[in-house]
């Protein structure tokens, strides 16, 4: 009764889908649905580096000032892995100036994905730890593929590190305040099911009705009218961007002088090692 | 173990119902239980206009600084519907005083109902868009008519236009963030199972048991001695209610010049023609 | 795949426990796993006296200073109780002076174990009342006894007096706004499967197998490297302590000022009344 047609007009011929891809992400956008598409490819497993993280956010200002973009699908291109979270690599035995410059991308990311007026949609086609949750639960809907081998969550504390206060917030937002201190204590991983469960992710979905149940949930979004629905998320996620506004530079201070530290850098050493090992 | 009865002495014989009833709302007090019950009765949905709010602030009051009275009950004498939200022909090619002034009566009703020292029961016969389900989510509990036909949600944004901040917070106080992120963006409307399952509701009743539940719950909370209860719940509300007393000028602004715009006042007359057609 | 030994290296010959005892609270140290347990022992039913206060306070405080100990378990000596909360007698009757000084202890307790370095794990053996409730709620998990008879909860307004803002925040962070606010209303104790349902405790586990899973829970715990998981845990709870600690003495006057009114002392004397009566 109360629900409405897409506000877009039915446009023939079919539209031709305009596609712009750079090193890390493969970027399409359907012009017919104005539903866009950002396709992590950066192998082995699209961790965030530097590279990553400044494509990302050039690509979502381009999308973000297109009129024919209303909606935006975060997935990836690489099987089993949505994202593995910061590219320890940008993180360990680099120079103070090159942390706070990496620290400032993984802030511009949140900043412009949380705050976004695009519907964003976070389709996780595989495991999205750490930075990777964090994309995730920047989103403003969730689907993952129904596998309890893929898991999701901020396992920060399990290298030895703290996620910071704009990652909890972000995923105290989504999970609540009991079930975040709990996780991130832990550095928990939950598994598909348990993420479900749990509110982490939204719904669970076969592998090969991913893309279908994607456009599904675009369309039901799509729906509404632009302008009150992005005011209405900017009513609910003003008070934590303008958090991390008001103390940016603390927490890239924070953030390198924490990881400069010798006992941290030596964790991270470690770390690097068994990945290194556990592949080898 | 822990349970007590009623505070309130057994009195014989059975005391007389007051009523007193206005144009939009039937007001009776049963002095033998302390309960009130204020029964919307504005054809055809209980909409909230100027006057129907300005009568439930003044039959509010009355029985706040009743000694008599102890809790009350909200429900619609008209089937299928509790209240359809706020009246939109208030808010449609009226001037910037009639909007302000209609404004400060839906912030008044608010303040009045989620600070009420009563325990306030919302009794859901029916649907409850928008502004009603302001109304059932500012009372102490919620129970509503077992019938998937029957909804409850804040879909301001279907209509273009974004629920006021106040109104956003007392639903994150319901449901947490998550939901109501999603739900406020959406404009989504639970069917009554769905909102039982989210905590919108707190319990569904098959219909002919509503005033027997209804009588069962009130009960309940009345076994509680009233000074402890109500400055628990102070506690709990004080926050919200600090908050638009503190912004309540600019609250009435920021709604007379978003109403005031041509784009609103275009979609608002759209919504109401489309309601007229299907009436007709 | 993430998860990690722990990281205390294994200790051979088994390590002695090492046990110092006072009168209201027993205290074990099992040197090899680096887990403490606190038994709470007084009679009849593990009342919040300023002496156990106290006694609660250097205990906690000589073990977050040693090394050696790095998680601690709460449970109770007395079948069917884990506290029953608050000491009435430290209420009723006595001087200003004493009923400040009892209300510094118990913020000095919830200041210590809110914000304990350690793992704090509560074993609940039986039921949970008021102060009771407060402790298990300031742990960092919660598994208890799966038995009906059991119970939980604020039940403060049952005795006509109101939770103090910080047992409220406290318990609004495990169990979000809506419930606790029913709840403390109601001053409702929730039975052990009902509590399990809100997540007011986190398992529920037959008598029989308690110590199996609390050494369980602690190891997987305990597997994190502990300053990663302190400061974590410090970020979640940092506003919570922030605002007791801001407020303190604020607290002790308001305390101080509604626990001496008649009416609140007529109150309290009932209720022991009551008590004393249910007991001869």
């Amino acid at each position: 009764v109360w629900g409405r047609a897409p506000q877009q007009p039915p446009r023939l011929p079919p539209a031709p889908r305009r596609a712009f891809s750079n090193n890390r992400i493969l970027v399409e956008l359907d012009e017919s649905s104005g539903v866009a598409t950002m396709k992590f490819k950066s192998p082995p497993v699209n961790s965030l580096s530097l590279e990553f993280l400044t494509e990302f956010c050039i690509g979502l200002e381009k999308l973000e000032s297109d009129r024919g973009c209303r909606g935006l699908v975060l997935t990836s291109a690489i099987p089993r892995i949505f994202s593995s979270g910061l590219d320890i690599t940008e993180m360990c035995g680099k120079s103070p100036e090159h942390y706070a410059e990496f620290w400032r991308a993984v802030q511009e990311m949140w900043l412009r994905l949380y705050g976004s007026n695009l519907v964003t949609l976070a389709v996780l086609n595989g495991s999205s730890p750490a930075g990777g949750c964090l994309i995730a639960s920047s989103c403003d809907y969730r689907i993952m593929v129904d596998n309890p081998k893929f898991s999701i969550g901020l396992n920060e504390a399990q290298l030895g590190i703290v996620a910071p206060f704009w990652f909890k917030d972000t995923f105290v937002n989504v999970v609540g305040h009991r079930v975040a201190e709990r996780a991130l204590q832990l550095g928990y991983l939950f598994p598909a099911p348990e993420a479900q469960r749990f509110g982490l992710v939204d719904e669970l979905v076969p592998e090969e009705k991913l893309q279908e149940k994607a456009a599904a949930v675009m369309a039901q979004w799509l729906a509404l009218p632009d302008h009150a629905r992005q005011l209405t998320k900017a009513m609910m996620r003003k008070a934590l961007l303008e958090r991390l506004l008001a103390h940016r530079d603390d927490d890239v201070q924070n953030f390198v002088s924490f990881i400069s530290k010798d006992s941290i850098q030596k964790s991270l050493r470690g770390y690097m090692e068994m990945l290194r090992k556990k592949k080898g």
